[in-house]
């Protein structure tokens, strides 16, 4: 690696992984001084003792006599690399655009998130697939640790027919919803992002370990801490952001009254992402906080299963080349690969996924998703027998 | 009885009586005519065949050679009278006012309830209540007749709930949901009213006629047809918007996809009534309308127990001698009943509904109905021991 220079990418990628060492991702005023003079000219104001605030400059002194920060980015690269993790910045290609909503999020005032509630600055991923495209057809489902029986299939349903349709499943890695939620993904074959609040090394709670394992094969697990870094209370709160940012909408399945959720679901719709939520018994206390979203909030979307939710976010339509949902695309508007899958489609009759994906020379899981995306677009239709072109005037050949 | 003359009140609702024997209640064009022309007037053209349509014209043929309006009239209320039931028309003081908000409603296209949703022209009534009275602060409680065990009990604790706060519990006397409402306010003490499709002499189903007798007992039967009437199955809808517009808002508790209750609602909400829907498991088959309804109806709230429908009714203040709920009011506004529950609260301390019924010489079910109204009003407040001043500084002594 070259030795970083102030204005190179990697004297910006060793600052980012040094602020997020001296101070908590998320903060307010060190995301704006990076903002005005750049993640290397931040640190070296913090080396300096000028960090914002005293509880940073205490932290800064203290952190910073035990390790220089050219040595921190030397040891967390080395660390991150035996793990199989890279870290990721805003100037890679693979950096996901949607969180940086973050940077006009408006502040509600609710308690200590109020400080870390700006953009990360840097993330630690595990996986095989790029950040960006993972996210860029996401959807959050999130929810009650104690979850019920109930809860648990509602998840499956919604989160196994998003992966069936396309969707990254995105959650939070915790017992109940969450696990759910990741497991229904990857059994449709599916991709799965699980957005920790510690490092990428220790993804809590240890009871999911095999679960993580799985996902850092098939999905991704990402974090915005830097290996090592214990997934502490408030740590959760700031994750949340990330969830509600990065995906096109959250889904909320189970909650008790007064918890977390209600949090991520105001910051989904500061977001203008789509709040969707499950309702459930009302003699349930596990939805008491669901109904309450849907009472108290007007903009919340009732969803009872995966057919509604691709319906909400697909009005939303982040994944189209042009959002509103119109009369068929003309193909050269395709990207290759749906290019690919529409010439495997016969002129008349139907074929099946897999008899497209051989004839195409793709994956399975690719042509599912671009089924999707062409049948949105128009060009395609699902019949009981597989997929069948739709009328061939709609668009020249 | 007086020789009905063509004006006097006798005369109305005889031609009440005999036009409801000829067209359906609600009929657009009979209702039209009384409101231009009166009852009597209205009568004497259909028996001259001057009737706007060419069915109405058929029906009065056919049905005038059996029997004379005059004499229908007699047998009618003879038979009334044997069966404990009284005719009542909007000259009587206890007319149920708020029916006739449907002289005013929007007809909105769906299929033959069209030509019936004008108001009644007479009801008749079994039960120890004044009718208007006992409907104006009520609130519709209806479902499926297919209720899980989960709808049933959650119908039991709302009309439960409702009644011990003085509201009466309307329904329709149905299997399910109805008769697990109706049943519930009997429990608590309060008064319930049901809303039939045919005579009161024969209320549908028979399975529920024990508790039709108790209604009739502690509460109202109500009917627009007259005693003999075949509850048959297009009067059921017809029925639907009087239980829409004789209450303040009406709860669906469960209903199936495409149920009659979505239709209900569309009148509840075209009249400015209050629906509430209580959510459910989204994996049951008689939630799924429920949920139908609150995705597709944004002005729909979602309740989830009785505190929530008396907030939502109680907004809409139609009990109130004033509707804003503002500072306390002055005792003089104050009804005497009221004004007797006042007194019997001590100055300091509190004392139970109980004590206050005895200090004040009034029934418990009087006197709890009376504190909800003081409470509202900003009078008293409910403590763990019992009733309380609010201060007195508020109103004069």
């Amino acid at each position: 690696m070259a030795d970083p220079a102030p204005t190179s990418p990697a004297a910006d990628r060793a600052a980012r992984v040094a602020l997020t060492w001296l101070a908590e991702p998320g903060n307010q005023s060190v995301w704006s001084l990076v903002e005005k003079y750049g993640a290397p000219e931040t640190l070296a104001r913090f080396l300096r003792g000028e960090a914002p605030t005293a509880a940073q400059r205490a932290a800064v002194q203290a952190k910073a006599e035990d390790l220089a920060p050219r040595r921190l980015m030397e040891l967390t690269v080395e660390r991150a690399e035996r793990l199989g993790a890279r870290i990721v910045v805003p100037s890679d290609e693979e950096w996901p655009r949607r969180v940086e909503s973050l940077a006009t999020l408006e502040l509600d005032g609710t308690g200590r998130i109020i400080e870390n509630v700006r953009p990360p600055l840097c993330f630690w991923v595990r996986g095989p697939w790029p950040l960006g495209e993972t996210l860029e057809r996401s959807v959050a489902v999130v929810g009650a640790r104690a979850a019920t029986p109930y809860g648990l299939h509602v998840t499956h349903e919604i989160s196994y027919g998003l992966a069936e349709h396309g969707w990254t499943v995105v959650s939070g890695g915790a017992f109940g919803i969450d696990a759910a939620a990741h497991r229904a993904a990857m059994a449709a074959g599916g991709r799965t992002v699980a957005v920790l609040a510690g490092g990428v090394d220790r993804p809590y709670p240890a009871g999911n370990t095999a679960m993580f394992e799985r996902i850092a094969e098939t999905g991704l697990l990402i974090s915005e801490w830097p290996p090592g870094a214990e997934p502490m209370r408030h740590r959760f709160l700031v994750r949340n952001r990330v969830i509600a940012a990065a995906t096109v909408g959250t889904v909320v399945v189970e909650a008790a009254a007064r918890s977390g959720a209600a949090q991520t679901m105001s910051r989904v719709l500061a977001l203008n992402r789509t709040a969707m939520v499950v309702p459930g018994p009302v003699t349930s206390a596990v939805s008491v906080g669901c109904h309450e979203m849907l009472r108290e909030r007007p903009e919340t979307i009732l969803v009872t299963g995966p057919a509604h939710v691709l319906e909400a976010v697909g009005q939303a339509g982040e994944y189209l080349v042009d959002p509103p949902r119109g009369p068929a695309r003309r193909r050269d508007s395709l990207d290759e690969e749906s290019a690919l899958v529409l010439e495997a489609v016969p002129a008349r009759g139907t074929a099946t996924p897999e008899e497209l994906a051989a004839k195409a020379g793709l994956e399975l899981r690719t042509v599912l998703r671009r089924l999707s995306l062409l049948e949105v677009a128009g060009f395609i239709e699902r019949r009981a027998t597989g997929v069948a072109l739709l009328s061939r005037s709609d668009f020249p050949a």
